[in-house]
């Protein structure tokens, strides 16, 4: 049988499952895997491990220095190509509880949408790979190419330990090509795929005045004002055009090829549509380039929170004792997280040293090349899939921990995200479209189909 | 008989009334009054009037818009001066209540201090000057001047019917001076005058980006960071020095005069005690009479509270949809808060004309001159009443409706705070020691006395 009757067979399939499909979905869904509030985690690799297992693959929870790595398995042969699907079974906190439409934990179909923390982001999304091996299964009685598939429980967290376990586990983790799928399709609602991701440094910034709150009125320009230091500080970070002045910090940002900018330029980017869905007034920002290199090929430097002193209910005449700014770096290649923390400790020794930096996490950027030819070929077959145009992308905006598999295993990594745009992951009432959860199965069948041809497979560095 | 024979005899009743000035203290600390809240104030305004009328003034309750007016007299004939002393019969909400080592409102005498909301801020304080007018009704049958005494109920409420009240009541509240006595000695112990009061002016700044929070790597740099643009806007308010340039806010600050130089320049400041109380490891200010310029002649700009996006529990990339700060103002002598809230929203209106300030209260700084005769004659009677050299401050730094007798009514105003300088009003555990109360009344008696005598009386504007 030829690798496309298999397809159509797998796709069938999934088609006729689809009822069984969601109740697996709705059902993973309603474990919370909180990795940042530690609920839930563990229990929850169990279950992942269970559905892989249910998919026909071998799998096996791996402990490591955090939450464990659930890594399920299906062989085809010594010389069929492998490729290594990456996923996440832990989610984001839900909170604020009370602007969830119905409860996170909770799932609910509604207006053909699944609602709950973690349905898009990542749950629904490796499900969808999961369930594509499982169509191979029952029919083909198995994947064409070897499938690893890697589910980690510390993504939400900034993947602390999947670099070492990376690293210890080579050889159980080889593989010609890392597909993720993880994030949304383009606003335009054509699919997306992309072969990079921004890096992350997350930081926390304290700045401490006197011992205890203070009347404004009595201490004002006599005692220090903590809050005050850190907008001092965070404003002395950029130039009046918001572009960031940290010594160093741009040292390492790689310029983007012809080619990259070529894709950039043309990624759908409809400024006015695009204000209207944020709830701007208007655009942002206004030109195609502009918006791809702002998201693509920049640097970011944000406020995830700051908090000081008083402003609820009821005026307070205080200096607060303590300022606190939740801070974020996303980098692009080849900015070393590591490099970059050093530029801002630098940068605030010299500007505010009374102020604490504490390292909260980070992820290295990562970028493959778009003009591969597994790239061509999973352009062209996550178009068949979809019936669409995908729109690619040199690089997404947001972080996941591509760079494990191109710095530290050395093969490329596509990102190839299932869910709707408007998943407001990391956001209530997050959501996956039951469009996006089947037509992600589908894409898999997809991509499994064709990636067991080998051509494109890049030749191993000497 | 002469003033002085009057005056110790005064102080012979007092001092053998102490137990009964005691438990009518008790008795008034007993009974919540808390504007904010809405809590028993116009049942205290009856008690303020009964207090009033046992001393032999005549006193009426006059409805005004907030809160009834309290005020007593006591008339000692056509050609005497005529002070007025204000106070406020409302007092601070008590929470937290389980701070309290006693109730709040169950008064309790403990190491020479009663402990109870209010006792020092400010019924303690005013009931002092009643019990001073009482001991001169019992002993001469009427105080040897005039004396007029004003209670409101909205003084932590910031006063907002006072200045329209005072305006309505010119001919009614006609006088030559005004003393207040609020607020706590120098925390060297030393009796405080004072002369002067800063002003405030408190805003609401609000910026909004997106109608969601967003993710920050997907969204970093093509959208909005509204918490980044209160940071970028506040620095904008202040030069790298700290010094406030919003144009036009300086336009209307007094310098200080000579005199008033050479007061700040002697009050009394350790640098190294005053890091330590307020737990600093260095001293923020190093020299008396910078610290004595900042705390009495420059306006200050103070963070209140600020607060966007996610700081607790867990990490949250997330780039927030709204940002808000509360931004106090404290303003010297003259500037018009009307006048700086139009610069700031000039300002604002130029650097973020997205961001929304919201008029949040106000109340005009006012100095009077610490040369006057009337100055000097009230040092002189704190010293000899107490014993100790006072500390003379051309302003203090926190604010009280002065504006309105300096301003609106057009006589001096003279600050007299009887508490102890650890009274911690606003505060859990607000207390006023013995000594304070009884040496109080005492001091009220020695001006009385002294204030009788005319000369000090400054010629009424053509």
């Amino acid at each position: 049988m030829r690798s496309e009757e298999h397809r159509v067979a797998a796709l069938d399939y999934a088609r006729e499952h689809r009822a069984e499909h969601l109740e697996i979905l709705l059902d993973y869904v309603a474990r919370p895997s909180i990795s940042t509030q530690n609920i839930g985690v563990a229990e929850c690799a169990v279950h992942s491990a269970s559905l892989l297992r249910s998919a026909g693959c071998t799998a096996r929870i791996i402990e490591s220095d955090g939450y464990p790595i659930v890594l399920g398995e299906m062989v085809a042969g010594p010389d069929a190509p492998t490729v290594l699907l990456y996923g996440h079974y832990d989610v984001q906190p839900p909170e604020p509880l009370e602007a969830w439409t119905s409860p996170p934990f909770e799932p609910e179909v509604r207006d053909g949408r699944v609602f709950g923390r973690g349905v898009a982001d990542n749950k629904g999304q490796h499900l969808a790979h999961i369930l594509a091996i499982k169509a191979y299964n029952e029919t083909a009685g198995a994947t064409l190419l070897n499938v690893k598939v890697l589910l980690e429980g510390e993504e939400e967290s900034g993947s602390p330990h999947l670099d070492d376990f990376v690293r210890a586990h080579r050889d159980l983790l080889s593989c010609d090509l890392v597909i993720t799928s993880d994030g949304g399709a383009d606003p335009s609602g054509r699919p997306l795929v992309s072969f990079g991701v921004r890096g992350m440094l997350g930081l926390e910034l304290e700045a401490r005045g006197a011992a205890m709150d203070l009347h404004s009125g009595r201490f004002g320009n006599i005692a220090p004002d903590p809050a005050m230091d850190l907008v001092d500080l965070l404003a002395s970070m950029r130039d009046p055009d918001g572009r960031i002045v940290i010594e160093g910090f741009h040292d390492d940002v790689r310029e983007p090829t012809p080619g990259e900018l070529e894709l950039a330029a043309n990624v759908p980017y409809d400024a006015h549509a695009f204000a209207r869905e944020l709830g701007l007034a208007e655009p942002y920002v206004n030109d195609t380039l502009a918006y791809a290199r702002g998201v693509m090929f920049e640097p970011t430097m944000t406020i995830n929170g700051i908090a000081s002193g008083h402003t609820g209910e009821g005026a307070k005449s205080i200096i607060a004792s303590h300022a606190l700014v939740r801070l974020e770096f996303r980098l692009v290649v080849d900015q070393e997280p590591a490099l970059i923390l050093e530029a801002v400790r630098a940068h605030v020794a010299k500007h505010a040293p009374h102020v604490e930096v504490r390292y909260e996490g980070a992820m290295a950027p990562s970028r493959s090349s778009a003009e591969m030819p597994a790239a061509r070929l999973i352009i062209d077959e996550v178009r068949a899939a979809s019936g669409r145009e995908p729109v690619v992308t040199p690089s997404a905006g947001g972080s996941l921990p591509g760079y494990v598999w191109t710095k530290t295993l050395g093969v490329p990594s596509v990102l190839v995200p299932y869910a709707n745009h408007d998943e407001n992951n990391h956001s209530p009432n997050e959501n996956l479209t039951l469009d996006a959860f089947y037509g992600g199965i589908e894409t898999s069948i997809y991509l499994l189909a064709a990636l067991a041809q080998g051509e494109w497979r890049l030749p191993t560095e000497p």
